[in-house]
């Protein structure tokens, strides 16, 4: 068994969920509250899950960084929306020799960690996850779970397959989570863009599901447009996205259960929506190499208004 | 006074007010009506209006158009989602020397009307006009009411200043209703597809007013990277719209009162919204012109996927 601890910041339906499971697989698990705090550290945690319901009665649950023992492995699991705590909650928590792990949305949140923690190593995990927090604590596993993990380097340089991404990988394997090792982090994040861009984006703007989205024959177009943008983005970063992939996202989104985006649970729920990390940070990409995403501009311009002008 | 003769197809809060202003003036106007015809046949038109109110107890009411006499003028004052009838309702009631005065928004309304009507004039009409039907017969004119008024030739050829022009302003300003006269119909209807694409647009799909969309800053330059794309379809088609129209549209509507669109009214009232007069010929114009216009096109279908699934 490893002998590696983690930190979880922001024990929310994402990081409540991978960290109950590294905990559950025996693993040793510090868990960074809020709201919560209260409640887990009298009562753990309970996963309601389509893989099997399980509680952990007793987890370490902190509501104050500074409490928290150096980790070896520090999971960023809290929304985008709340990056600009991760200056001050970030470098105490890490060890010198550890790694951060973000298991966030978007683009360009790596950039941002690793100017934060200098010298110590990022990776980035995309999480195909359908899980919601029920309650304080209480978290309910719907669907998927399975992770791409990827280490980041200066410039998104490829980093080929390392081992730290080995090891954390045999670690969540440990706790039952699958995941995929890649080679080039930034071609993963654009992969995962795909999707997040048309239907994040388009379920917030016209109240829909994404079976209703594909129904239509206009968003259905809208959709598949939105995606070419996006590959033309990933594009002006040097990574290539094959048509073939976009037809697959097309058919794989047309044959799934009807689906309610993250993103307009955030908006139903009243939350902030990660349109930055989404949205704004890929637009600027593509921008700054000098190409112009006029689709993604306007959603994403829409989407600003809306986070902004709550009245739904 | 005229002798021209006036065919009003369409007696809602545009048809209504132009109709009943040309009758108050002393000519002669024949309405066409739908679901207000055994009201206002009994009991006339009431138009409360900024410039005073007034009331038309006896008006020439028809709910058939074989019944009505062939006219010098017929207006067509339906929305553009009703013009499926016009193949039906037009020929019966236009005189071999008459002209058709189009007033309605968006683009291509004419060579539509052209095309069913041969060799009579068309002539189109810009309504600047806030007016809402409050009730059967009953018009309620908040402001405005000018008319920009152009005609039309094959391939919207300009034809500068033309004697039916005069003629038709000459009624209608008799009626009080101030006429500019445009050399070119096609310019003058994609100058007012600079306000109308995005604001009608925009208003819809954000539920915003006029201000909300300009006091927030993504919006407000949303609101302005429409309308360049609007002066891009002009400019495929011929057309020149300076960018100092653009300034002054913008700056016009920061000073307006805040407004709901006449698309929001449609949207709010249950109504079929006219997204193909005023997005889809735009677009349909520029695409024959070899000329995309993205961000038109993503408000378009959204727009489309709205209208056809509402549910607001």
């Amino acid at each position: 068994m490893s002998k590696r601890t983690y930190a979880i910041l922001g024990t929310g339906a994402l990081g409540g969920f991978y960290g109950a499971r590294l905990q559950k697989a025996g693993l040793q698990v510090h868990f960074l509250l809020k709201s919560d705090y209260q409640q887990v550290s009298q009562y753990g945690l309970v996963v309601e899950s389509k893989d099997g319901d399980f509680s952990l009665p007793q987890v370490n649950a902190y509501n104050d960084v500074e409490k928290m023992p150096r980790c070896d492995v520090v999971v960023v699991a809290l929304k985008t929306t709340q990056n600009h705590l991760l200056p001050q909650i970030l470098p105490p928590v890490v060890k010198d020799d550890g790694v951060v792990l973000v298991l966030q949305n978007g683009l360009g949140v790596e950039e941002e960690v690793a100017q934060i923690v200098g010298k110590i190593s990022v990776l980035g995990g995309l999480c195909f996850l359908c899980s919601n927090k029920v309650g304080p604590g209480h978290i309910h596993h719907l669907d998927y779970g399975q992770i791409t993990l990827g280490e980041f380097a200066s410039n998104y340089h490829p980093t080929g397959i390392t081992d730290k991404m080995r090891q954390i990988a045999d670690d969540f394997q440990s706790a039952g989570i699958s995941m995929d090792l890649a080679e080039d982090l930034l071609l993963g994040r654009w992969k995962k863009l795909v999707w997040n861009i048309p239907y994040n984006g388009l379920s917030v703007i016209l109240d829909a599901t994404t079976d209703e989205l594909m129904a239509d024959v206009h968003t259905r177009q809208l959709v598949e447009q939105l995606m070419y943008e996006v590959a033309a983005g990933a594009k002006s970063t040097g990574r290539i996205l094959p048509d073939s992939f976009i037809q697959t996202m097309l058919d794989y989104t047309v044959k799934m259960k009807p689906y309610r985006t993250s993103m307009k649970i955030d908006d139903d729920e009243g939350r902030p929506l990660e349109v930055e990390a989404i949205f704004g940070n890929p637009l600027r990409k593509a921008q700054a190499a000098g190409v112009n995403l006029p689709q993604i501009s306007c959603v994403y311009q829409q989407l600003k208004f809306l986070d902004a002008n709550k009245k739904r």
